[in-house]
């Protein structure tokens, strides 16, 4: 498996739209185990994202998604930045979603 | 919900066996919508744990039960050190486990 924790930094006032943004069009995506989306509660601007893909592939691919291309269009002017904190190989856990059918 | 994201360092060598201790003792908690174990693949030593939770409440009680608490004693000499890298609001996604029932 291949994981990814990630911090977005939304322009200012635009975290519960850019959230909402990131909800919607990130359903369904093929080979995706998990795909949290959080809030910081300690700063007003800050989403925290964790995902859980089957391998690099699936994270790369679900990028040309028409759906994700979508959202990446909407959600581009609400992004201020993006800092990937990790890249890791999840072993297991709960809350993991079967991918294999 | 309730979001946490750690780092923890194994003791030289213990990775693996420190895994397995996570990944047996921290099964079917109350309250926990999903808690997932990845290895750092650019450090040997080095795990990432996030987790979601309905609150903090479940959380703490967690940390009191019996599984988890004979894990934390198989664990704990295992252990190198640990870092909360965030504490998160999480507002939904995939992969989420309902635990209303």
């Amino acid at each position: 498996m291949y994981g990814l924790v990630g911090r977005m930094t939304a322009v200012a006032g635009q975290r519960d739209a850019l959230v909402a943004i990131l909800l919607d069009g990130t359903d369904g995506m093929p080979g995706c185990h998990s795909y949290v989306v959080a809030l910081d509660p300690g700063d007003p601007d800050t989403i925290w994202i964790t995902e859980v893909w089957d391998g690099p592939e699936s994270h790369r691919a679900s990028l040309a998604l028409p759906s994700v291309q979508a959202a990446i269009a909407r959600a581009r002017p609400l992004i201020r930045g993006m800092e990937q904190v990790a890249e890791t190989t999840p072993v297991g856990g709960h809350g993991l979603v079967d991918v294999s059918a």
